[in-house]
């Protein structure tokens, strides 16, 4: 409703919504969506029942890209504990750390924010059938929502994908389709399909973006809009972070904040495109061996909003850095000894603010919120190899 | 606070609060925990503020057994949704069908309603040590809170247990003890270790009773105290579907609702103990063969709250049976469909209403509420062989 058009985040040109475009046509980089900013502020200012209201991704529905109230598809998505993790932030020395854990989403991970948004705007795009090029997580929560919106969904996979990583996926009723020998021959099928075949098309999109961006909403929203020094996000294609630095950004424009986190994100160990880039100062180059990794869900060899997240972490003062399988399993550990449970990408951003603060980039009187973005029962199998010794970290 | 005392459900002997008992010294069967019901409704009676709260575990907390709410251990828990699912009750000719989601609980399952419960009480018999008899769900819930309390967990197992049961329980920190050889002779080990060895005993005793009767309280909060034609709950230790009837009927006693719903239960093919009894009038009688299953966590040879099964049954004129592993898993598929994953024990529930519906025992008018107990990331390998024909229905 407040929604006014598509950027390009690169060449900064503009698109109207309806063009259904999910990339610049100019240079091929991710699109942002842009909303009438002071509209919003007046909308929201003083409302105090606005205000009281428990997080949760439709909470700020001023924000998304939505027609119509009535026709969203939602499962209950967001509203996420954000938890203070005392006896934890004296051991390592924070000043308040605080653990985002969005393993408490229906499908077990942060994605279903987006596939709420995204599945939301198939309908109002007519849709009828929905594609997507993923083995994992995303491709759960894409066909959760499409089941939930009786829409048929197709995931596109490459050859070799394990069939137990979409069991869930299939659970929702999902179609699986096998396509080429990559992930990026899967997506380049996906996208073609869409194209061609009267597909609508899901993934690391602006649609996605905006729904992410309710992650960093609800951190802000849930302090009482104290500004923490940092947020801490793990990263796979670098969509989330992208998205939380916009909402933050969003949340700061509309005057409900007067400051904004640094943000730092994490990569695996052997996937450290985006870090090299960031350090080096030159373009971000893919990856190119594969090597073994207990954080398979955020093992990406070019992530696709790579440029997004250097921009991110510039503008805000932020940082990057990669982090070990065995500082990550430590991670995880601990988090586990706090109640929480994380699927093992999760816990590389623990794993990073505690390097951070050990290498004195964080200080010890700091906020740190930490982004913990899928449930341990996703990837129960790499737990248990690490913990029978399976996989030495 | 407005607790009174522990009462036998069998032979009906009470006892003080402080004996600390967890089972009947005269009879050995289980133990309620009794409420000054008067003075619950004059503190609720017209509390328009706790009217609004939104349902979770501590709303609740002039039922439950807490001296302190300060030192409760909460890891926020309950909650969960309430989903109507209308295109489901068309199709199968109900006139509403909800499902309660309980997979939405912070390690994925109901268990975490009663684990809030008994962990606290721990905290207040000033416990160091927790001890549990288990191999699956509640193993892992106990693991979270004692985790999260500070306290060590031991979690006692027959031999041959598989390693990948216990992964989740040891990540949040939890010893496993192997004893025995059947589930039977874990259980009287944690229970011996509790008499004896300063161990805090947790399970299926009254404490967890209190948390899980939660569950029914929701339901009909958000229900907005229209009384539901049908509850309909899996039934493994039987201890879930009492505590859903405790709680209605606490709520009927306060005076928060005028009616009572029907309470149903359902036991998988194979381990039909109680609906055998039920149905022949005989006592309940210990399964003797060991069956293929897909709904391990329900499959329970002995159930400890049977006869308490038995009797909320014949009280709220309700019905129990069996379901096939077929019905069981048509039924997760078609949970699937509407966006909800669920464990397969979880999915006997609507697996019975819609064989009550066809029976004609549930009329095309009712309400009916199926709870789904746990999230189908619990126990993706069984979904794994059910889709690829490793395990024929
Ligand atoms: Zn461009
Ligand atoms: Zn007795």
């Amino acid at each position: 409703m407040f929604e006014a058009k598509l950027v390009c985040t690169h060449c900064g040109a503009e698109y109207p919504l309806a063009s259904g475009l999910y990339k610049c046509p100019k240079c091929g980089a991710p699109l942002d969506v842009t909303y009438h900013y002071d509209d919003i502020a007046n909308l929201i200012e003083d409302d105090d029942p606005w205000f009281r209201e428990s997080p949760h991704v439709w909470k700020y529905w001023m924000f998304l890209p939505v027609s119509n109230l009535k026709r969203i598809v939602t499962l209950n998505e967001g509203g996420t504990r954000l938890y203070r993790l005392k006896r934890l932030e004296e051991k390592l020395g924070f000043g308040k750390l605080y653990v985002k854990y969005e393993g408490e989403n229906p499908t077990g991970a942060f994605k279903d924010r987006g596939s709420s948004v995204e599945i939301t705007k198939a309908l109002e795009f007519h849709a009828r059938k929905v594609i997507v090029a993923s083995t994992g997580n995303m491709a759960a929560s894409v066909s959760a929502y499409g089941a939930k919106a009786g829409l048929e969904v197709t995931i596109v996979v490459p050859e070799g994908t394990p069939g137990e990583k979409l069991t869930q996926a299939r659970m929702y009723g999902a179609k699986v389709e096998v396509f080429g020998k990559t992930y990026d021959e899967a997506l380049a099928e996906a996208e073609r399909k869409a194209m061609e075949e009267d597909y609508y098309l899901t993934g690391n999109y602006h649609y996605r973006v905006e729904g992410q961006k309710t992650t960093g909403f609800e951190i802000l929203d849930q302090l009482r809009y104290n500004v923490p020094d940092w947020i801490i996000v793990p990263i796979g294609a670098g969509t989330h972070l992208r998205a939380i630095w916009k909402g933050v950004k969003e949340f700061y424009k509309v005057g409900l904040v007067e400051d904004l986190p640094r943000i730092a994100g994490a990569q695996i160990e052997g996937y450290d495109a985006i870090v090299r880039a960031w350090k080096t100062g030159k373009p971000i180059e893919k990856v190119q061996k594969k090597v073994p990794t207990i954080a398979s869900a955020i093992a990406v060899k070019k992530p696709v909003d790579g440029e997004n997240v250097i921009r991110a972490v510039r503008e805000s003062d932020g940082h990057l850095d990669t982090v070990t399988n065995r500082e990550t399993a430590e991670a995880g550990m601990l988090l586990g000894r706090e109640g929480i449970f994380v699927e093992p990408s999760s816990a590389t951003a623990l794993a990073l603010a505690k390097k951070m603060r050990e290498e004195g980039v964080i200080d010890k009187d700091e906020t740190v919120v930490v982004v913990a973005t899928g449930h341990g029962l996703k990837d129960v199998k790499t737990w248990e190899k690490v913990l029978s010794g399976d996989f030495v970290v």
